[in-house]
C-alpha cells in the first residue's frame, strides 16, 4: 500500500475550499490552500489548511504550480478555479495532478454542446429558442459566464425580449430558454471511478438576491416600486427531496455518466462530484437546465455531512471529504492515475 | 430481558423508509424494506436495509406478509404505506405486527371527523365552510387524498369558487377552509406509551412546487404570465421555532394526545410519531389545519438528528430511530403488545 | 487552575436558553434556568437544566438574584432577558455576574446611536430619513422595540407614509429607512476577549410571518385579497454564504469590534456573541441595518454546531457552548473578571 503522507490536496481559497481542505485533513492528506492575502484570514480561522500559499491574483496560479508538483499535490478544481485559471489553460498548460476529466470542461462551458450531452443522456431539458422571434411562452435569458448568476432576465414575447436586452448592450453570449415553473432543486452526485458506483450526496436550493426575497414584498408594493428579479447567488439552503423521487434521481445521474463516456475528448468520461441543476415542476418532472461537472457551492451546507451522506457513511462525509477519500484509496491501491485528467 | 435479535422492523421503500431502516439498525434491530425493483437501488446505496423484499406493486403487500410474520417484524406505517395498502385493508386484513393505533386511521383520513378531534382537543382550527355560498373571505379548497398536495386552489368569493372548481370536474371530495395568512409550520411529535411522555422532535417547512418559487417571479411578470399557485410537495426544509413558542407547542400536543384517548375505536389513543400541520399567523397564533397520526416526510431533514433531538439525546436521534428505540424498549421490557395496534 | 465546579451559568428560559444551558453542561458548568411555570416543561423535556428556578413573571428576576450570586452563576443575557429585565435595571441594579459589556446595551437599544457606531466602523448602512417629507424611494418604517418584528411597514412616498402610519396611532418611536432590495442575511460572530480573536459561528435567515409566505400566493390573488406584509419572527432557517464573501464578513466584524472600543461607557468594548443583520444586494454589497450585541435566536438552528463551527472545533459547538467555553477558560485562567460587564 502506498504512503498517503507523501501526497497532498490543493485548491484555490474560495468557492468550496473549506470542505475540500477539511476533507483532505480528515482523510489523512496534507491540505494546501492557494489564496489571496485577504482570504487567508478565513482559512486560518477555520484551521483547515496545513499550508497556505499566498498569491496576489488567482490567475497567478502558474507561478506557484511548481510548489504543488514538488509536494505531489492533487489539485481539486471548483467553479472559481475554472473561472480564474480558465478552461483553456487548465487543459493546455497545467502540469500538477488534476482531479477530474479536463476534457469535460469544454462540454460544461458551452451551453449548446452541454445540451447535446444532456439530451443524449435522455434528460428532460427545457426547450431552447434559437431566435428571439420564436418566443411563444415565458422564457429566461441567461448570459453565459455571468458570475454568480447576475444578469438573467425573463421575457414573454419577442417584443419584451428586445426591450429588456437593451439593458445588456455588451453581452451577446446568452441562451433563450423556456421558463419552467416549479421549484429549483440542485442534486449533488459523486461518481467513483474506482468502484464504478454513483452516489447521491445531498440536495440544496440556492439563496439568490433578490429572487429569494422579492416575494417578501406584497404584490401591490412590488408593482408600485416597479421591482424586477435578479439572480445573484449569495448562499445555499439545505433541503431534502421527497423520498419517492430518489429512484429517478439515481437513474438520471447514471444516464448522464453513461452518456459522458462517449463524449469526444473525454476518454475517462465524467467522474468525481457533479451537479444537476433543475426545476421540479408540479407534476414532479425534473427539468434539467444545467450540469456542473465538478464540485459546486450547493454542497457547502454539508461540511459536516448531509441527511443522506450520514446514512451511508456514519461519519461526517462532505463532498470535499468524499473527493479526498477517493484520492486516498487511489493512492493506496496504486490507481491514482485513474483519477487524474 | 427479551432478545431483540429475534425481531425486525419493516416498512415500504418510500416516504420515510431511509430513516426508519437506519434507525432500526442503529437500535440493533434487523431492518427489512419492501420495495419495487426500481427503488431497491436507493436502499442498497445507503446501506440501510438488512433485507430487501422486492414486490412489483406496493399493493402486493399481502403476498409477502407471511415473510414478515415469520421474522417477527414490526411494520412501521407511513404516508405511502397507508396510501398504497389502504386504511380499510390495514384494519381488516393485516396480520403482521403494526406499530401504532390502527383505529386512528379512520379519524385521520376524514377531514370532518379529524376536525372534531382537533376541536375537542381545544386546538385553534381554521373555519370550514359547509357550502360555497357562505364564502366571505379568502379560502383554500383542498381535495382530499390528493397525492402530495396537487390540486388545491384559493378563492375569495362564491363566484370565484364556481369558476375555479370547473378545472376539477371529477373531484367532489374537497374541503373549503378559511385561508389563513402566515407561515406554514410542521411540528413533529413523538408520544411514548411506555413512558407516558410527549416529546417534540423537530420542525420543518415543506418545499412545494410551485408555491415556494412563484414568489421568485416579480409580481408584474406573474400577472403577465397569468401564473397560479400549486402545492405539490417536492421536499422539506429544516426550520427551528422561536423558543418562546415551545411551551404552547408542548401544550397543544398534549391536548391532542389526551383527546385521542376518548376517540371511538381507538382504545389506546394516539401514540408514536405524529405531526400537526399549521400556520403561525403574525400574532403568533398556531392555526392547525391537519394532523398526521404517523411519521411524516417533514422529519426527513433530520436523519442524523435535529437541533432539538440532539439536546435531549446527545446521539443522532431521528424520528425513525425514536420509533425503533420505543420498540426495542417494548421488547426488552416484555411490553411490545402495548405498542401494537 | 481554578475549579469550574464551583461556578454556574444561568439564563432566563426563553429565546436561546436551550443552547446556552446545553452548552454550559457540555463544558462542565452547572446550568440554571429561571423560568415560568409553563416554560419549565420545555427545559425538563430537553434535559438541559441542572436547576430550574421558577418565577411567575420574568420581571421578578431580582427576587431570585441572591440564589444566583450564592452559586457563583454567570448570567448570560439574550434578547428576552434584556427585554424583560430592562437595560436600565441591568446596568443600575444587577449584582450577579453578567457576561458581556453592560454599557453596550445603551448603544444597541437606540437606533440613532447604534447607527453612529456602525458608520464609525465603516459599515455600509442604509440611508435613514429624518423626516417623512424627505422620502424619495422605497422605505421601511420600523417601530423600535416592537417585539419580534411586528408592526413594520413599507412606503414609497410621503403620502403613503402618512396614510399607513395612521394604523399605528400610539407608536411614535420609529425609524424611516431606505428599503434595500436583496436577501436578508444574519451573521453570527463571537469575539473572544481572552484570545483577541474574532470567529464567524454561522449564518441564518429568519422565518417571518407573513413576509416569508406571502410570496406563495400568486400576485393576482394577493391583489384580490389586498394582502400586506408583516414581519413577525416565528423561527429561523439555516443558510451558508458564498465562500468568497467570507473575507468581507470577517473584515466588517473586526471593524465593528475595533470601533466599539472607543464607544462612551463601554471600557471593554463589545465582546462575546453578536450579530450583524443586513441585506446582501444583487451586487453582493452587505447593507447592515442593525447590530445585536448579544446572542440572537438566529443561532438556534445550530444547537449541534453549524457548517462553520464544525470546521474549526470538530465537536458540536453552538454559540451557547462557545460562551460557556470562554467562561470556563476565564475561570481556569483566573481571568473571569475580563468577561464580566
Amino acid at each position: 500500500m502506498n504512503d498517503i503522507s507523501k501526497y497532498a490536496i490543493a485548491t484555490l481559497g474560495s468557492h468550496t475550499a473549506l470542505q475540500i481542505l477539511k476533507g483532505a485533513q480528515d482523510e489523512g492528506l496534507k491540505s494546501i490552500v492557494i489564496c489571496s492575502q485577504k482570504s487567508r484570514r478565513v482559512y486560518e480561522s477555520y484551521g483547515v489548511a496545513d499550508e497556505i500559499i499566498e498569491i496576489s491574483d488567482y490567475q497567478d496560479y502558474f507561478r506557484i504550480e511548481e510548489r504543488l508538483i514538488e509536494q505531489q499535490a492533487v489539485v481539486i478544481p471548483h467553479g472559481s478555479f475554472v473561472s480564474y485559471v480558465g478552461a483553456d489553460r487548465i487543459t493546455a498548460e497545467m502540469k500538477a495532478m488534476y482531479f477530474g476529466s479536463k476534457g469535460i470542461l469544454r462540454w460544461e462551458s458551452n451551453r449548446e454542446i452541454e445540451r447535446e450531452w444532456l439530451k443524449k443522456a435522455g434528460v428532460n431539458v427545457p426547450k431552447v429558442f434559437r431566435d428571439s422571434s420564436e418566443i411563444d411562452r415565458p422564457v429566461i435569458i441567461k448570459f453565459h459566464g455571468a458570475g454568480g448568476g447576475f444578469g438573467y432576465f425573463i421575457a414573454h414575447t419577442p417584443e419584451e425580449f428586445h426591450e429588456k436586452i437593451k439593458e445588456f448592450p455588451n453581452q451577446d453570449d446568452y441562451v433563450i430558454q423556456e421558463y419552467v415553473v416549479g421549484v429549483p432543486m440542485y442534486v449533488h452526485y459523486f461518481y467513483s471511478p474506482l468502484s464504478g458506483e454513483l452516489e447521491i450526496m445531498s440536495f440544496d436550493k440556492r439563496y439568490e438576491s433578490n429572487a429569494d426575497s422579492i416575494g417578501r414584498i406584497a404584490a401591490r408594493d412590488q408593482l408600485d416600486a416597479d421591482l424586477h428579479t435578479s439572480y445573484t447567488i449569495t448562499g445555499n439552503i439545505p433541503v431534502v427531496v421527497r423520498e419517492s423521487l430518489l429512484p429517478m434521481f439515481f437513474h438520471i445521474g447514471e444516464q448522464v455518466i453513461e452518456a459522458s463516456k462517449s463524449l469526444e475528448g473525454v476518454p475517462k468520461g465524467l467522474y468525481g462530484p457533479f451537479c444537476l441543476e433543475g426545476i421540479i415542476d408540479p407534476q414532479l418532472n425534473f427539468r434539467v437546465f444545467e450540469i456542473s461537472a465538478r464540485i459546486v457551492a450547493g454542497t457547502n451546507p454539508y461540511t459536516h455531512g448531509s441527511p443522506y451522506s450520514w446514512l451511508r457513511y456514519n461519519i461526517p462525509m462532505s463532498t470535499g471529504r468524499r473527493i479526498a477519500r477517493e484520492i486516498r484509496q487511489g493512492i493506496e491501491e496504486g490507481r491514482l492515475e485513474d483519477l487524474l485528467g
